[in-house]
């Protein structure tokens, strides 16, 4: 089986680890062999003290490879921060994010290779090689794009003569911490971005498709905000199944209210799925997972044409993550053509 | 007083350390203040790993500023090397340079300035803002030129068509340890350099010269084979002192005669003096220094027109560092015109 899955940076990234555990034990029980295709989110990377720092491709590898600090959700683990003291004790700005001395050799072989004329989709696959994920699954990482295609978040700013600026969504995320309105979420660049190689044939050429846990706008919205995605993604064969990444009017990691908000779309698990849209209707979903605690979504899901089922999303350990992969492939069987 | 001195790394950054507490014992003794610019050897320098490492320009900035590894004479105490390891993970090369995770820092910052089109003596004075030299005398860090001047080093290599390749100085000295003749030495892009803003005029404005017991072929020699240095020190109105990096017939650190072979020079402290050449002969010494263990080479010195003293040569330590600035100071009141 070929699964295809469009996933951000922590939650996307728990999940596919569980998808993997669950996979693993398909084929000990069938024998059948399974291979991931990962569409990851690029929208956050930043140039970062004249590094390129792409913060979901990293979070994926780290975690699917084995190298995750499991606590922070993002980074390396056994991590010191040497350096970035001494950036800090030079006064290079930006002090709020952190680059561990382990990570940094990550940033300073993609900057590397892209400075060499690499596109980011063959520094991946060149950075991904040494981190091979310990699983019968062959894991294959994609860049949803190799064109910079950034998100900015619009935020109120009195100092400015039109009362508001754009920051970089890592500022607004990390420095900031959301805690200011987002008035709008613009992805700068996107609109003349082309899918990285192998976007399209992997949505084209799956036999189901996943959308992960992962923030519905500044995650999955970028790659499907790449031209020629959403297209790929209704003209495939494969069923399109979600997990909600919000559990009881709250998401689960972080601060994703705040751009919801800023489309739009209220904190609740039937409204990203109404934000996703129904497949049938022109949209992404056949089918949607929303956690047990919201049951009373699922009535109002299906109302607008997605199957919708209720089952535990909170993913507390890999074992978890694992039930919640097997629930969305079981979805997926239920909803395929 | 102000003096200007043309230094490599480690020899170099140890004798300017003993120089600059002679000179705060001198201060404290007579009031007066000094000032010290030191023009340091830049054609040591390379891109490593995308970043531009200046081994020179460190080893100086760190040993006056305080944050040296006294033990290894490079790089940075209490350093770790986390990003080395990683970047071995990665199987990329060059694996026999150690950059630690603090140093990196400083790399990080020289390049993203060098790419946001700072000339390196600007980003020099931008590193050094931050490693203030704890002594009394005002210290003023200068690149030799702002312009790239790389050595390279020819050796035999049999596999090659011509039966010789250059590499640049780094590999055959860290990598290769000097342990093969050097046939040649090239400093590629010399003959196009110009001095960084400031040489000329710390050269010219000048109350004494030095030349620390540095390489006389791969740094002081390089930094005089800038264009124009050289016609500076001859028009100087201060005495040039300098100070043997030889003692005993071989080189006090590392592997000088390797390059001095190259150039047919014999490691002796006579004939690095002679290379140097009398300043009244058209070369650069008014007075040389030898190792007091080297006291048959002072009529030897003194036949050809430079005046020579022998004293300890051994930097130990601190003390000892600054009792041979002390001497060096001595000589150049002695000689100077």
């Amino acid at each position: 089986m070929h699964l295809t899955a469009l996933s951000g940076g922590i939650g996307g990234a728990r999940f596919l680890r569980g998808l993997l555990t669950h996979l693993d034990d398909d084929t000990r029980r069938s024998g059948r062999r399974h291979a991931l295709t990962t569409i990851v989110n690029t929208a956050d990377d930043m140039w970062m003290f004249g590094l390129r720092v792409c913060p979901d491709l990293d979070t994926v590898m780290y975690t699917l490879g084995g190298g995750i600090d499991d606590d922070r959700g993002w980074g390396r683990a056994d991590e010191s921060w040497q350096a970035k003291a001494e950036l800090a004790a030079y006064g290079v700005e930006p002090s709020w994010f952190g680059l561990g001395d382990r990570d940094l050799a990550t940033h300073i072989v993609r900057t590397q290779m892209l400075g060499a004329g690499y596109p980011l989709s063959a520094v991946t696959a060149a950075l991904a090689d040494r981190w091979r994920p310990p699983y019968d699954t062959e894991v294959r990482l994609l860049p949803m794009s190799d064109d910079r295609a950034e998100t900015h978040v619009v935020v109120d700013d009195e100092s400015s003569p039109a009362g508001r600026r754009a920051v970089h969504f890592q500022e607004y995320w990390v420095r900031m911490r959301a805690a200011v309105p987002a008035r709008e979420v613009v992805v700068v660049g996107q609109a003349e971005a082309t899918p990285a190689p192998g976007v399209l044939d992997a949505i084209a050429s799956a036999d189901v498709l996943l959308v992960p846990p992962s923030n519905p706008v500044v995650s999955v919205g970028t790659i499907l905000g790449v031209p020629g995605v959403q297209a790929a993604i209704a003209g495939a064969a494969a069923p399109v199944v979600g997990l909600s990444p919000v559990i009881g009017g709250r998401p689960v990691r972080g601060m994703a209210d705040a751009v919801l908000a800023a489309v739009g779309v209220d904190a609740t698990a039937d409204a990203v799925a109404a934000h996703y849209g129904a497949r049938s209707a022109g949209g992404l979903l056949d089918g949607w997972l929303v956690d047990s605690s919201d049951k009373s979504s699922v009535d109002v899901v299906e109302a607008a044409g997605v199957v919708c089922r209720s089952v535990p999303l909170l993913m507390t350990d890999v074992p978890a993550a694992a039930a919640m992969a097997a629930e969305a492939l079981d979805l997926a069987r239920e909803v395929g053509r």
